[in-house]
């Protein structure tokens, strides 16, 4: 229960340094339209390759998933780049629980990526979408016996994540009669660790490689590591490099085992997300300061990731003297984040109860919840208008539908239109059906709109059920 | 990146400290199996109205929700008591999306009570279920048109949530040539404001009856208000009673507003769940000490409740002169809650990496996201073993996936079976198909358990998918 007399005092507060700490930062800086492939037409409506948004929303319904399937392209071929002067550059195997959605990954295997799963459903959907074992890396401590049987059956590359998983491996590969292509998950000093691999620190990573050794079942072949930090400069794939190769160095020197695999997972940052500081959050929620826009020149592109990670790896095989292992990466968010936006619509707007005007979405953390922790981009269709400062809510009916606590944008009326960019990375996964169904999803492609993923229906919420009076 | 000298120092402090912070806060109390109707066989096995639960599972697979069907009844009976010395109690409209499954719906509308609905998805649902329009409660700041139009054409309550809305409904009814029946959601001083309701205080809420007195299409039934903090004794009710038929009153006095319905909503807690402060959350994190379970002699009870209410609304009635109106309430989290309970299993147990062991659970927050800051009751299926400290964490790949930091279970062994309580409210709303399908639902009813939601197949997760190689 608030206290009456605190609130009125955090509201004298709020009034006596809130002007002076908007003002002090109000140094929001929007990305460009031309960041993300789009523009605005006469009229001020969003354009996408060619199409308005607002028409691809009338014929496929608000709110909706859009892909840019040109910047896909660019995307997955910047990962294809061999750096200059280099003769291979790494392989790409995309992270399916990132956006699961078939269209995008088919566009994504067409174009020579391959698939990182994590359980037996997304190994099922990568054979779905006509991938063989050698083009699938098979991850996650959470794997059912069944997701490792079909991962071995297949010749997939099966990543280790825990000494306990050995035995468990070793049981299913005799079981099939096959051997079971196999990488340890190892966590540096820098990077995750908890539920995830064996510490390269503690000697347990090396413990692993040793029993391994010793299961017939087993083919060494790889090694796995995966940053989970974000990954933002060069520094910091080079320590990676150093860290993993090292550690394979090691192993052949000590056990005779030759890595013919590095496998440095994802943690390539989006370059147009940023992720909201605690105490920037608290001085939005309190006093409406701006929130941070992502610096995208402070981000790596993909191409030089691509070069410092090929690079680092090189110059340390060649110190080490080992030979260079094919190099694999499992991007999820550097890929597909900025390549699809959500469009969604002003339901209302209520102006009651609190200091900024509620403009309540038909999009909230139902399908959106990153956006409560990280700041994204998100533009208004239609002409220029003032700005003014919002509260912007979903449909959800709880306080925790609260995607911004305060956002300056342009004078919104009900029905209007925006675009919530960078929604390629964890929107899809994270979406619930709760209280409304989830939207359709279309490609634009050649200046046109395809639907690939068709909105939820009601029938699809209740389609498991069993009662009286089924529909 | 973590500076290794801070990491060393808090390793240190937790050596230090820990032991003592542990022992100290050693406080926690399980609850009892006979809280959740469970029991254990001689083996130990977790058994739920003569059925063990582990059988359960191995019919219906793990992860599995399992509702207690009597449980259920009990509450929903608890609801509809008249207070002794009453001529009336109060009317019951479930909140639909603390836990919108069919066969529970049907069963809570079979003993009486009604729906509450806020989206035009619930509203479908409710009329397929067979409810007619005098048994739902339309609410919400994020109805679409159509959500409108269907509650206004079945003659259903429609809570207007913000002065914009009235015009809107208006025109609404107007287009159908019918009457809304409708009332205001109004915002005391204790509860939520927000997205949610016009403040009584700042006589926005009288404003906006007087709007809606001069719009023709709209007749004035209700008041509507919601709490939202969670409501632990009588005297939260005594205050809302008053502040919202004090309001009345006034309508009545000044306006001849005549309120024949005063719906105050849910928010009951659930007597078996604790939110976790921030503090525990910390030091279990750091010291491994215990969360505070749930104190259940701290949460009135429902027949509680709804005497505080009765007694509370009839005396303010009295004393401001007015007819006493039809009380509806609309619970959610207190109706089912604790009538419902996710099964799930340790697919591994993984060592390294912190001090206490992980459990590698199939369920995390995927299909139970109120358990990270929620306490909830776990049971471990199986003979009494001594003691161990666990991390337990989901499958989906990111260490935001953790369900608990630090909890003591008995020894675990992977395959085992957990029973983690109170997974009635919220757990099947929030659920995601995260690299994982979502479970199946069973009914436990009579002595025996009846599929209710089948688990979700592979084929339903890209059942909406358009792409070249469909399944």
């Amino acid at each position: 229960m608030p206290s009456p007399i605190a609130s009125s005092v955090r509201r004298s507060l709020r009034r006596l340094v809130g002007g002076a700490a908007r003002r002090a930062t109000r140094a929001r800086r929007d990305l460009s339209l031309e960041t993300f492939g789009l523009s605005r037409d006469d009229s001020g409506a969003l354009v996408l390759r060619g199409d308005q948004l607002a028409s691809v929303v009338r014929a496929h319904g608000s709110p909706l998933f859009v892909v840019d399937s040109a910047a896909l392209d660019e995307r997955i071929a910047a990962f294809a780049q061999v750096p200059r002067g280099c003769a291979k550059g790494v392989e790409c195997f995309y992270s399916y629980k990132t956006n699961p959605v078939p269209a995008v990954l088919e566009r994504i295997h067409a174009r020579g990526a391959g698939a990182e799963v994590i359980s037996e459903y997304e190994l099922w959907l990568a054979r779905q979408l006509g991938l063989g074992g050698e083009r699938i890396v098979s991850n996650g401590p959470a794997r059912s016996d069944e997701a490792i049987r079909m991962a071995i059956d297949i010749g997939a590359l099966v990543q280790v994540n825990h000494c306990e998983e050995i035995s468990r491996i070793a049981k299913i590969a005799r079981s099939l009669g096959k051997k079971a292509r196999v990488g340890m998950r190892v966590a540096t000093e820098a990077g995750w660790g908890g539920q995830f691999g064996e510490p390269i620190a503690s000697e347990r990573a090396f413990a692993a490689y040793r029993t391994m050794l010793l299961r017939s079942e087993l083919d060494i072949v790889a090694i796995h590591t995966h940053l989970g930090v974000g990954i933002h400069d060069a520094g910091a794939v080079d320590r990676l490099a150093r860290d993993v190769i090292g550690f394979a160095a090691r192993l052949r020197r000590e056990l005779g085992v030759t890595i013919a695999i590095a496998d440095f997972g994802g943690s390539l940052a989006a370059p147009t997300v940023a992720r909201h500081d605690a105490v920037a959050l608290r001085l939005n929620r309190t006093f409406s300061a701006d929130l941070h826009a992502a610096n995208p020149s402070r981000t790596l592109t993909i191409e030089a990731y691509v070069e410092a990670l090929v690079r680092g790896v090189e110059a340390c095989c060649r110190e080490h003297d080992i030979p260079r292992p094919r190099i694999f990466v499992e991007p999820g968010r550097a890929l597909t984040s900025s390549t699809q936006m959500l469009l969604c619509s002003v339901t209302s707007l209520k102006a009651s109860g609190a200091s900024a005007i509620h403009a309540i979405l038909d999009a909230g953390i139902n399908i959106a919840e990153p956006v409560r922790n990280e700041w994204h981009q998100i533009f208004v269709d239609g002409p220029a208008r003032d700005e003014v400062e919002y509260r912007l809510v979903g449909p959800i009916c709880t306080p925790m539908d609260t995607l911004a606590w305060s956002m300056r944008l342009p004078r919104l009326a009900p029905g209007d239109l925006l675009a919530i960019m960078d929604a390629g990375a964890y929107f899809v996964p994270f979406s619930t059906s709760f209280s409304f169904p989830q939207p359709a999803i279309v490609m634009v492609e050649d200046g046109s709109a395809r639907l690939v993923r068709r909105r939820e229906t009601f029938e699809d919420m209740v389609r498991r059920d069993t009662f009286t009076r089924k529909p």
